[in-house]
């Protein structure tokens, strides 16, 4: 058993409360992490905040953090005590039918306990120092200096590689990125709309630059975005706000000789986007990708002549195999191949990790990075 | 200009009603062809019925027809008198953007003229014997016994086919079974389920029969349907009627082991089916094609939690490069490939081309053929 601190999501709404906590070893098939960075991304905070209705608490959030194997569980073979890993909200068997599927990359082994916060054999490896148990977080819970993880959601990575940087691959640039290069696998010479320009729009623009996209449209109501999405490899830019009474769709038709764009990504998470991102494609042969989550119960209403020509698909997670190809991109980072460090604008130690929160919400942050440790 | 027999869509809502009228001769890039057989399809029906908001009458409906070219305008250069030829709603000019895309059929040169009931000139070719103005259909109007369409909207096809079959290739058999071969390119050993087995939900069949698909759900609330769905290749069959408080989609995840099925296709268009055939794939990389067309207004609301692991596509005229593929398909049913004759239930006279729009509503009719001369 493990005494260590934890920043705790105690009730939904409230800031988290950075204090001691105790991790349990690692079960059958279970490694533990000593988690070093870790990001905070919005859907912790959509948790944090109450809006999840599947959110749970007490409990401990994160799932974009990067650390080293301290312990491991009988029976696990991938990992061995130092190796450096990132933990994985979407993990891969390697077993399952959906594993082996090309077509996917929601491997569903563990799915139904991790929707419920525990390891795999129903069980928390959290406690409070009263002995109170606390929830799993998306399998990871980051938000810990230590965490219990199943081995199938731990990706081995390049021991050279940064951890303060890499954590950001456990989710959003990852999520960006391969949504383009795995879901959408958009070729050479496409047009593409990228709406909301945080870290997962910008790792789209970064994908859709690498994929040599011919134009990169990139779209947010905050202007303020746009120098670094021109960094990130956008050829253009819009600001739906800057002309009243046209809807986006309209715009992107404009500015696409009347024809639409090939492909449109929506990174924000709000249905009205999510539509407008839809019908900016093509009518005939577009396709639109949504990879924000709407709050619960929000509906798009499409018509069947809308989508008759177009393709509308989700992603999650980019499409990536997990423990297969984060460690790919890992080694794509340390050649030089993909950006990482652009997308970090803030650091904070773990007793601040409030913070970051507010950070997020004030625009100017693209990613906040979390210290777990002082002295490290 | 020709005298002749046409079926006359005078009013909405109205029955047809065969009369006289006046043919032009084609203009420039046109093509005058005399009909000899043309089938009935509901989008026919759609119109006459007054429902589609976008109908203009009077006007000659049709959209399923085969017959000879008659005589050909200026600069026509790819057909002559007496090539046999299936028109197509859809053309294939061959040299738009969209023509030149392998991700869709939607050719854009005509399509505005189309629209509006007009050759791509502007004007009609067909009179009433009072010399008023008739209204062209789809750029078909096979419901004439000589019509006029663009030269980029015939197929030309194999003379030794027999036109009262293939002109059934000229939209239902085409659109189902194109959905499946061309818009979602189903694999060897997948699960499909076809929502509605009309003939366009029996071409689907027939296409994911010739895909090797491992089961074949075949969906309909009229189970006198499913004899002739399992002749196509359906290997289980579902009325959801049966098993009252539960929906289509929970029926199918119980077929499939709990999983879902690989692929679906709507094939009636109702917007609750085609979300119910939405969510009856996998949530892990399921992906579901609506091909039936929605009354106007009427649209499908989905979560983006619903669409994150799945996609979600259109197919119109089952995204068939119709010039181009057509007369494949021809040469597949001469070849005894594709199932053809299997489709014609019913056969009428052009006087009596009503009969064959109430056989359509009794729901024993698949395909009615009209022959539009009484002579040959």
């Amino acid at each position: 058993m493990i005494t260590c601190k934890a920043a705790v999501a105690e009730e939904a709404k409230k800031e988290l409360v950075v204090k001691e906590v105790t991790v349990g070893p690692p079960q059958a098939g279970e490694v533990r992490v000593k988690i070093l960075y870790t990001g905070v991304c919005h859907t912790d905070e959509y948790t944090r905040s109450g809006l999840d209705p599947e959110g749970l608490f007490p409990s401990i959030l994160g799932h974009e953090g990067a650390g080293i194997v301290e312990s491991i569980g009988e029976g696990v073979t991938s990992l061995e005590v130092g190796d450096h890993v990132v933990p994985l909200y979407i993990p891969q068997c390697r077993d399952c039918e959906f594993c082996n599927s090309s077509k996917t990359n929601l491997c569903g082994k563990i799915r139904s306990t991790q929707g419920i916060g525990v390891m795999p054999d129903g069980t928390p490896r959290f406690k409070d120092k009263d002995g109170n148990e606390l929830y799993h977080f998306m399998g990871t819970s980051t938000f810990c200096q230590y965490t219990v993880c199943p081995e199938i959601s731990l990706a081995k990575v390049n021991k050279e590689a940064p951890l303060d940087k890499i954590c950001l691959l456990g989710c959003g640039i990852t999520t960006g990125y391969g949504a383009v290069i795995n879901t959408l696998k958009i070729e050479e010479g496409s047009t593409v709309a990228v709406i909301g320009l945080g870290g997962v729009g910008l790792a789209a623009i970064m994908g859709a630059h690498k994929s040599k996209a011919s134009k990169i449209i990139a779209v947010d109501i905050n202007p303020g975005k746009f120098e670094r999405a021109i960094l990130f490899g956008a050829t253009d830019t819009l600001n739906p706000l800057e002309q009243k009474g046209k809807e986006m769709s309209e715009l992107i038709f404009e500015m696409t000789d009347g024809v639409g764009v090939d492909y449109s990504i929506e990174c924000v998470g709000t249905p009205h986007l999510m539509k407008q991102s839809f019908l900016s494609t093509k009518p005939n042969g577009g396709a639109s990708c949504v990879i924000g989550v709407a709050a619960a119960g929000q509906t798009i209403d499409l018509s069947s002549e809308e989508v008759m020509g177009r393709e509308w698909t989700g992603s999650a997670f980019g499409g990536t195999k997990s423990r297969d190809q984060v460690p790919e991109l890992v080694d794509d980072y340390m050649k030089g191949d993909i950006k990482v460090d652009e997308f970090i604008t803030h650091n904070f130690p773990l007793d601040d990790i409030n913070d970051a929160f507010h950070a997020m919400h004030e625009g100017k942050c693209i990613r906040a990075i979390v210290k777990m440790f002082d002295d490290e």
